[in-house]
């Protein structure tokens, strides 16, 4: 037995350095796609498409070797190993699995893609013309049917992409869900829409960009984001990433004409970050070293987004130092103005700044474009058409023009379809732990009016950010609250809100 | 004859996909190593010294492959290659040769070591303590001493490791080169010393560090860098490195308080930019796609900071915008004065900021110092000793303290012992080349005064740049001047510009 013992704590080891060597690898690639979006000079994307495909290719290699499988294999029988080790040789061995049914080659054309997809992107962007993004989208959506045929699904093969970013999620299982949004948020919206409507004009004044950016980094800060193992940095569209719990990088934009498109997104970033900085270090590139899926990611950058920074308490801290930076702008704007300003409720055409009641039909939107592109419905030439119809089907406003309509969002450039559904997933997420961190907290309430963030942070980190992928989203819950997700919490949670706010 | 022509052109092929698969490994670590020091948060270290170790032993996996080698040794015979195609094949022998000295573990062991030790140099220098960086110094010597043993040598171990960036270069020839130097430029360093002395003190007022900046684009610009291409940044230690001849990163840092600091930096690793950018992008990843050594590197930095950089042509052109930057620091003084002040011998404790005569005694004491460390005649823990008496020996000065001192330098933390002396040799090739452009250059000192360096720039791709690895240092150094490297230019060119500034 004492032999078996050390044979399993070998082969352990031995699968950890396997696994670790593939992280160095994609933690890499994660360090040149963070290059590529904020800092690479244009003529560098070429090349960068191959080494990032390259990346790719290696990290796969070793993730479905014949030496990793025998490892997974042989430890998945032992009983000798702690629960922790178990879970990681057992999620390891899911991964191990699905990772098999991608051929190197489809890999590295997948990355390639991406790279390839993305510089288009940008350029569509900056011409402002969606058929310049087209071709190479094209392209990428018929990879990622071939990717969701390669994984096999039971239903529908939109599941398969699903699972990539939320093992739970599935068509039967979003459906209701954005039903249930379809049913419960009109009469919400019709509501608010027939109350007194709320001021945000003084958003729209010259707020010089470094003064935005030096407030950001203080609310960061007394979020608790520690500097010395991350930064911010300006990007076309903000994103998380992260080469370590120890290193972790936030992006950031800057509209100086308009004060609503930079801080939220900074805190929402943070949020993102904070989870992140609080997985298990010792865990480095194994499963518990992990997030547990991108609905509960997204759960975090909500909370810190949406419950924490638009709430009134949260100004009521951090206001005066705003209204210090911008004296001219904001002097005159009482607390509560700009508190209803914020939480201002208007259907519009950019998901990124939609108030919190709205932004469930961008990705309603989304998921059904999605459904249909997967589906080979809707062909990618009549996106755009189908982009305008929904938009204006749902909320009522149509784009102008391609930036401010179907090229807005980064996502399917990086071949992320399935994606979009963790962002409402992760609000709801989001209000049901909100809704629990009140109840066990004492003083909740009065931490956050001063700026005191420490508990709140340490309860995070204890009921979410330290067990990485050792639950499902499902369990998470579960655990957390005593019950599965439930989307009553959001939409009580909403109702409550939006009652203080439009009265 | 026709399936053999086939044959050689598809192992081409293969070979060429192995190296370039290599090249994206490499250049991804480049992308690391550019964000470690440029960028990276500072707990972010291990993770990255990990990330960096194992992409080291990936390429290296692929670049002493057997795959490779059969490869290799079938191409060598074939004679239906181009001959850049032959090129590309023997120097590549040569390489998987000189790599397969080396085993994974060594290199991983090495890459780790570099990340741990130069992690340990930012620290001493921060505390200004020799001490906190000489254990892990240490370490590195008895690597390095470790692998020239690997390599193997004929007469100095110290040979082995010039090899790595000057393959012409050996004690035995650069022994008579530091002779020369200790002979030649004490007595025109009297003669200057003896003359009326130039006044610089204009340099140490505050420079805003916005508008250095600005300049230094400015100037970069003018002399033909590429920034869709390429980019500047600010780091501890100025260095230029490339993930592809289209994406080149320069660095820098400023000063405000002292004027001298920042520019000419800029311009060396812009010298330095060019080159990486010249390289011919068909070739990437291939020894015809890489720099001839790092003589010739740094020959054309030295041609750009020195030769043209500190003539007082360039500053006919740059001067008046220099001035509209700087009204108040620079508005009184002379476009001669600053010439002269650019140009002020001085023995001094910085290498990165002396003047081109004393600049070659800073080397010459780290080459003395190298060997001895190398030979095990030097302890590390005697190194600041050592250090501080040899600059009081030839320089006549004495650091105050370790950062002015032994920490300067970032290149031994890099492990790159054998490096410095390319610096000196850079001078002198960059002298050599300049009296021959000039010869060949019609209207060239009109063109400078003019601010116009395409046709220079255009003289460099074609006689440098292109060619890649393709020549050696000597053989491009004849090919170019119709002679092997003779110090003589140097020489003529420090007694011709000195006896003009110093009358």
């Amino acid at each position: 037995m004492g032999y078996m013992q050390n044979s399993s704590k070998e082969q352990y080891i031995r699968y950890t350095e396997l696994l670790q060597k593939a992280a160095d690898i994609n933690y890499a690639s994660a360090v040149l796609g963070w290059d590529q979006e904020v800092y690479m000079p244009s003529k560098g994307a070429d090349a960068r498409g191959r080494q990032l495909s390259t990346l790719a290719g290696q990290a796969h290699e070793i993730l479905t070797s014949d030496k990793l499988e025998k490892l997974l294999k042989a430890l998945s029988g032992k009983d000798d190993l702690t629960d922790a080790e178990k879970s990681n040789v057992r999620l390891s061995l899911e991964d191990f699995e699905k990772n098999k049914k991608l051929s190197p080659a489809f890999v590295e054309e997948l990355s390639k893609q991406t790279s390839e997809c993305f510089n288009a992107w940008i350029e569509a962007r900056r011409k402002n013309d969606f058929n310049v993004f087209a071709p190479s989208l094209a392209k990428m959506i018929s990879l990622k049917r071939k990717q969701a045929d390669l994984y096999g699904y039971e239903v529908h093969p939109y599941d398969a992409l699903l699972d990539e970013y939320e093992k739970d999620a599935t068509v039967a299982m979003l459906d209701p869900i954005f039903q249930g949004i379809k049913e419960q948020l009109p009469p919400i919206l019709a509501r608010i829409k027939s109350s007194k409507q709320v001021d945000n004009s003084f958003f729209h004044q010259l707020f010089p960009k470094q003064e935005q950016w030096d407030f950001s980094i203080d609310v960061l800060k007394r979020m608790g984001f520690d500097f010395e193992a991350g930064r911010q940095d300006y990007s076309e569209h903000p994103f998380t990433t992260s080469f370590a719990a120890t290193d972790v990088r936030l992006t950031t934009r800057v509209d100086e004409d308009n004060y609503t498109s930079m801080l939220w997104s900074c805190i929402h970033e943070g949020g993102h970050g904070l989870y992140e900085q609080g997985l298990p270090e010792d865990q480095y590139g194994l499963p518990l070293g992990s997030a547990a899926s991108l609905g509960i990611h997204e759960s975090q950058s909500r909370f810190w987004e949406n419950c924490i920074g638009r709430s009134l308490d949260f100004w009521k801290f951090f206001y005066p130092q705003l209204q210090q930076r911008f004296p001219a702008q904001l002097g005159k704007v009482p607390v509560e103005a700009f508190y209803k300003a914020a939480n201002k409720v208007e259907p519009s055409l950019i998901r990124t700044e939609a108030d919190e009641v709205t932004y469930h039909f961008h990705v309603m939107i989304r998921y059904e474009i999605e459904k249909a592109l997967i589906e080979g419905k809707l062909d990618t030439k009549d996106l755009p058409a189908k982009w305008n119809e929904l938009y204006n089907k749902y909320l009522g406003v149509m784009p102008e023009d391609d930036k401010t309509g179907v090229l807005q969002d980064v996502h399917w450039s990086h071949g992320s379809f399935g994606y979009f559904p963790t962002y409402t997933l992760g609000s709801f997420y989001a209000a049901q732990f909100f809704s629990q961190a009140k109840k066990e907290i004492s003083g909740f309430d009065k931490q956050v009016v001063n700026g005191e963030f420490n508990e709140l942070l340490h309860w995070l980190r204890e009921r979410v950010h330290k067990h990485g992928r050792r639950y499902t989203s499902e369990e998470l819950c579960e655990r957390i609250t005593g019950q599965k997700l439930n989307t009553s919490f959001f939409i009580r949670y909403i109702q409550e809100k939006y009652a203080g706010i439009y009265e």
